[in-house]
């Protein structure tokens, strides 16, 4: 399976029928998910009448639309996106491991019984995304800043993928304490510390707020306080170069963008999926 | 606009995206539906992003789907299809003029203020359609047999095409007798009656019941016993050529049969939506 095919086969909206399979990626906005395009370039790859759309549902709309994606007997699968990952996780039947540490969702199947199974591929696809591109994380000390949604899958998913140290920061220091002690009950071996800003004895230092979205955002954390080694990471994909990632290059420090997350997790989400 | 283009400009689902409106057609069975090919073929060739995808929702699932539906911000129309043009029309704000007397709608459209305006087209589409073929309804008598949906429906188009009379003919006797008074005050100059068989005196006798769906299922009633002029109608689609259009051809009669209708209806609705 490849991201975006360059030739053919494609697929055509006329070859949709009355059998196709539905997909669908739910978040508010909606209007810059790419979802519809990676998973309909692997449908016409692979040849599955398949179609994923994108449905645009506000928070106070999420609980009538899972109901009404339930009723849809062939929607076989959703993508879960900002604001929802939370909240669906509480509406689907069954969660994964993942799902479950997080309490958050990014994709939920209908299984054969017709249970909805819900779980959360943002961390494992974060890691995947590192690793894609050389950075491997296991027997590294990590900073990790935000836990919202994604940031707790991140947490997880770097003490799943065998972190030595793992220090995490957030602006709610009773929702950072909490996830801390639930690392340290999951991964008794790993020591995890909360933390207020990236300390120099870290190799990477990785961003997990919104901060860098807005254009007069302040930086995360500054980078040029960390010894070039450290790796700088930013989960924002738009942009592709945020703030704190121009900073990092400007500091000599190696950096690594969003979107190797985004392209990871989608791959995850495709597995869960039953697909490649 | 052409039902089925053979060229250029087509769409790929790979152009699909988050900014894609959404149309839906909601039924049950879903998989013989004709609606993703013809309005993704339109959509192809005026340009528009937006994409007509067919759930699967039975009966019992139709309140939720609808709710769920109405959450969808980016979803702009809904098809209605068996089971549920009925039930709809009670779950739309507002009701078009078809709709209202038919008490049942096959389309629904988001209102620039948000609300539902709901609308019957299965009438008006026959009659598109019989035109479409040559067959002018106005100044002649009909038989129209079956009285659920599509039939109340093409019965009051009927009405509005200017038939100079009307035979009702249902199993349900009082359905039956309830068509008859409603057609009778909304168009007091029209000869509306109740019958039980097509008269040799009509000039066309219509089907409208799911009798030639199944294998084994009776004739609606016998052409045999009509003189050849009659113009024997069918609205059923599969299988295109039914019992009754059989047996009508090989009595020398004409006949006309489901698809028509169907293409006539498409093109109402997608001006209902606002194409071509």
């Amino acid at each position: 399976m490849t991201l975006a095919p360059t030739g053919e086969p494609t697929a055509k909206t006329e070859q949709i029928d009355g059998a196709t399979r539905l997909y669908v990626i739910i978040g508010d906005p909606i209007s810059a998910v790419r979802s519809p395009q990676f998973f309909n370039a692997l449908f016409a790859e692979h040849g599955i009448n398949a179609v994923l759309v994108a449905l645009h549902v506000d928070a106070d709309g999420l609980d009538a639309a899972w109901a009404g994606l339930k009723a849809m007997r062939n929607l076989a699968g959703v993508v879960v996106t900002m604001p929802h990952k939370v909240r669906a996780a509480a509406l689907v039947d069954a969660l994964g491991p993942a799902g479950q540490i997080a309490g958050a969702i990014n994709a939920a199947r209908r299984e054969p019984d017709g249970r909805w199974l819900g779980d959360m591929f943002d961390g494992r696809g974060f890691v995947d995304g590192l690793r894609a591109q050389g950075h491997e994380i296991a027997g590294r000390k990590v900073h990790l800043l935000g836990l919202g949604g994604a940031g707790t899958a991140i947490a997880v998913a770097l003490a799943e993928g065998g972190v030595s140290g793992l220090v995490l920061q957030d602006v709610d220091a009773a929702r950072r304490d909490r996830l801390v002690d639930r690392i340290a009950t999951g991964f008794p071996n790993l020591a995890v510390t909360p933390g207020t800003a990236p300390d120099p004895g870290v190799d990477a230092a990785i961003n997990a707020t919104p901060l860098g979205m807005k254009v007069n955002d302040p930086l995360p954390f500054d980078p040029a306080t960390l010894p070039r080694s450290t790796l700088v990471v930013d989960i924002i994909t738009k942009p592709e170069m945020t703030p704190l990632l121009e900073r990092a290059a400007a500091t000599g420090h190696r950096v690594h963008a969003g979107g190797h997350m985004h392209r990871g997790q989608a791959l995850c989400v495709a597995r869960f999926f039953g697909f490649c």
